[in-house]
């Protein structure tokens, strides 16, 4: 099978960086361009990308000439590019985005500027591969050729994996407090002053977005139009000197009573009913360890696509359950997401 | 006014030296003892503790020359030191305390092991200096010339302190996740390998410790007992890469509606209702800023004796309301805790 | 005595932070006037200036309006300011600092841009106050009212101080490598993704900076100009994750044999021959703990003003000896010593 | 061909982890047996080793039972283990060595007790395989069937192999400063409360290490015996807050004028003349990168076996140059070091 050509959108910052990494030999997809601002276009990645990763740059990205944004959609263009991953910061996102499904490629975003829009479909395919029946609603009445799915932000993706092997038994809320990485905040986000020997309670709009989309991916497609979950989520904030790794301490409160086993055996039964390449065998690990998950030790599980929960135990409240759970977030949080949700879209025929 | 001897039992440790360091020019007190464990009897303290303040170990201190703990009580003890302050391991706390109690010393412990013994007050002075009057029931009953009075874990004394001005309003249970300092553990706790570029989700006993004494404290004396506050503590405890201040997110749910202003306003309000050397002015600091408690910016406000809260917001939940709590763990947690208790009974007439 | 006004020009970046909170309550110094970037004049400091140092913003300071550089030296200036201290970024630092000096003030500056002019003094008290004697040749030459004086570069503060006692045993070179803290860069320049768990081995210009400044510092007046010292430094540069403190691994190496004991004895005999306000009583201290001067122990000895000297031994090379060297680099290193240096200037009737 | 049965002396230390994680899956070698201490014997690996590495324990290894090292050597032992891999704490370390080599295992160590002594040789197959000749003269002298050899303590063995490509010009004589990750001391050899903001500027016996291993390992094989390297080594040791990675600033004086550019060249061709599964194809890495190498970055080059130099430049003393070197501590510093060494001594016939 001949790969797929696909171009990175905003290529040379935190996550767009990260999609270069985890793209570099992909069976399914290749690089077929990568856009940046324009002050980088003309150059060659190398030239631009001040890498920070601990891999070396991927050779074929190190070589390719940044190519501008701007002349997305023109009529002259002929690449044979089919998706779009963008990384672009939130500003800038909305435009170019949306020309590019306009033009006809597949937009498979990690912005967060339309996740919240009734006809794109915000995904992690082991939760609601369903929704993507929303494409074809936002096709109709956008009149677009291509399209935009979106992925969840960071923080939201770990806490919403880890809920939904426990749908079955009735949620009746969620409270949720993070202790995040630094990575999230992108490459100069957080000043080493402001975080050396601190923890920083406040993460600008975090809060909102786990609140909220937790709810929409949770919820239920219903002829055309997405029902939210029919609980409430509660968010706390915080970050903490850590490079990769958010941690969620969670608590869960159902309908009914239910048991720790029972939970935990939710958490070892949890399965995909999909293969791709950067589909996690297990998309739950559940850790039995007393001092497990943590960030340095958990973080690259399933090739950092997995999820790790562990110290499920009694909540105290009311049939309430509480437990950690940790992600890497910028793997699964992010630019792994995004390749996740591109995988099931060609698998699916979307592509 | 002569100043009060005191000793230091436990004095070599992470807690022992903080004891050291804030008894050094108080105005009540004055050094009468050192103590610690066996190989280091007979030496100075200078040459024993492998001091790790960054402020110089105080002169008078550094000349002392330690002395046995099994001497305690013995007949021929003929010094005129009247306040024991614990700071001992707890596998030998409980034999030394209730020696040092037998023969007459007031012992004000930091440690755990007798906290939630009935007979034994464990005392926040302002949240509950009227437990003191269990001291009278705990000398009738052990037929103990002196006494044991407590201080309660560094993570609850936050949280208590925090939620003793929201006791009016009906609290129907607590939620509190932390991040918590590495100076809790004492000196060689924690590894630097175990906790570089990482949380760990786990520490021991911690969680049922805020659990058992927050009620305990907040509870109330019926005739010679305390009867526990009437609601459920949840906690989930945390370790995270900063030195000293734990920080907080709580959630408490009330009976009835309570706003965001009402809590805040609570919080500005709070007053102790006493004034010693240690007595924070303000015992509970209100920051409006959206970003903080922070702990490298909070933890030395009232001199590590006042618990900052901030972020009060929407609990989302029903009658819920969330924030942060932060304080010194090792001052307001724990030495300063003890010295604080210390102050009230002398100045309430029990010293 | 009436107190001298001061203005900080900077007043809202890390070391004009470090100003405003080292000016507070100054004996011999009060706020005139702060002066920040033209977004920020208008405003008041409370609402412009980010502050990260965690004691709180001084009062008056908070209140004060910011004013714009653009007008100093205008005709219709009648503020009573005498100094300026100055913390700009270098690109804007040499115009605003010559109109100061041209409009008469005294400019006491932290900023490198004018350190290596050949009349303009560079000067550590403790080093070479008899470099001030450049003022005269310097106003002769420019025709200034005022003057411009600088400190050096924060690294080359903490060698420079340390080598002084050590020119009577004649160096004939010196190699330096240092591990400085992230303060150092400013507020944001250090990304926390950059330097937690990291070493970063270059910092921009600084070894130039420590190799030229350290000769100028230690060089002779002659008639009107200075002759530097004649012998080589070489350093190499390199960012730790520390807030504050430079460590620097110093190897003297000396014309003839000097015993380990002599440097010692030159480092405990060090004295400066002034007394102000911020100039400590022991400009450099020495540590004979086997693992000392470390940064978060000694930094702030003298009140962040001395410079803590530890582990004094043979340096195998030929005549070399070999210790390390340790100062607060936005106390010592920066702001303070800005201020030291109008201290001296006001007690030698410069101002 | 069969793989050949190793055993880890002191498997459950930081070092030993690294052993266990590096051999799994060697093509090479297989485990034959894990020993430790007294305690530990007669349990599995995965109930007594606190795994901290972030891979999964090896499930080989996981369930191996420990073994006692009292047994080692005794008449009725007949295993077939032909390797021994030590990374036994100092103390024990020369007793079981010794037993171990007398029973005629080799044993490949990475203590230092052994190193400098005469017909014991130290190792690093890129810098004096050469020296492995000694292995007769230590058998004939001891009367051993095996043998014992070394490799260098950590932050010696980046030092030398950086040195190696450079003997040709002549080196008169060599200044390192290192910046040593925590993981050299340990899992609990720095407490996160001594290092968190700190530099530790003593290692104990770390200097001593440098100053002479570096010198026997570039010393020339003559007869049966080792002639040092004919120059001075002076070492400055600090411990930074870094997990894995030592960098350290490098000065090499030569006997004659080199060139900046010489050297790089120097650092560029040199190459190992053997293949081994764990030898780098390159020994050294030359970054042109003016803020590398940095440890995050480059400390898994080569799998962790390659040495990464830069930073190459003028040294301002006389015919000198200064340069930056980082390798893996635990890697190319330890475990990988001695396995590195079994390797070429199989496939030279040793084994």
């Amino acid at each position: 099978m001949a790969r797929i050509k696909v171009g990175v959108l905003g290529a040379t910052g935190s996550v767009g960086q990260r999609f270069v990494q985890l793209l570099e030999d992909h069976p399914w997809f290749e690089f077929g361009a990568l856009f940046a601002s324009e002050r980088s276009v003309g150059k060659r990645y190398r030239e631009v990308a001040k890498w920070f990763l601990p891999s070396e740059m991927p050779e074929e990205a190190a070589e390719m000439v940044i190519r501008s944004m701007e002349d997305i959609g023109a009529s002259d263009s002929d690449d044979d590019i089919r998706i779009m991953f963008s990384a672009l910061p939130g500003q800038v996102a909305s435009n170019v985005e949306k020309r590019c499904a306009e033009a006809g490629y597949v937009v498979c975003s990690n912005v967060s500027v339309h996740r919240m829009e009734k006809d794109i479909p915000l995904v992690i395919p082991e939760v609601n591969a369903d929704h993507l029946a929303l494409i074809e609603v936002q096709q109709s009445i956008r009149g677009w050729d291509g399209f935009i799915i979106t992925n969840p932000n960071c923080s939201a993706i770990m806490l919403t994996l880890s809920l939904k092997p426990l749908m079955r038994f009735g949620i009746q809320g969620v409270q949720v407090s993070t202790m995040q990485a630094v990575s999230g905040a992108g490459y100069a986000g957080v000043p080493s002053m402001a975080i050396l020997d601190n923890v920083i309670p406040f993460i600008e709009r975090e809060e909102d977005k786990m609140e909220s989309e937790t709810l929409k991916l949770l919820g239920t497609l219903e002829g055309s139009a997405i029902t939210n979950a029919p609980f409430t989520v509660c968010a706390s904030c915080h970050r903490v000197m850590v490079m990769d790794g958010h941690t969620e301490a969670v608590w869960v409160t159902f309908e009914e009573p239910v048991g720790v086993d029972e939970v935990k055996q939710a958490f070892r039964d949890f399965r995909s009913d999909f293969k791709t390449p950067f589909a996690p065998e297990k998309p739950i690990i559940l850790r039995e360890e007393r001092d497990r998950p943590q960030p340095k030790l958990d973080r690259d599980a399933g090739k950092g696509m997995s999820v790790s929960v562990g110290r499920v135990r009694d909540g105290r409240m009311k049939n309430a359950i509480k437990y950690i759970a940790l992600g890497h977030n910028t793997i699964r949080g992010a630019a792994g997401a995004s390749i996740l949700n591109a995988e099931v879209l060609l698998q699916r025929g979307y592509v």
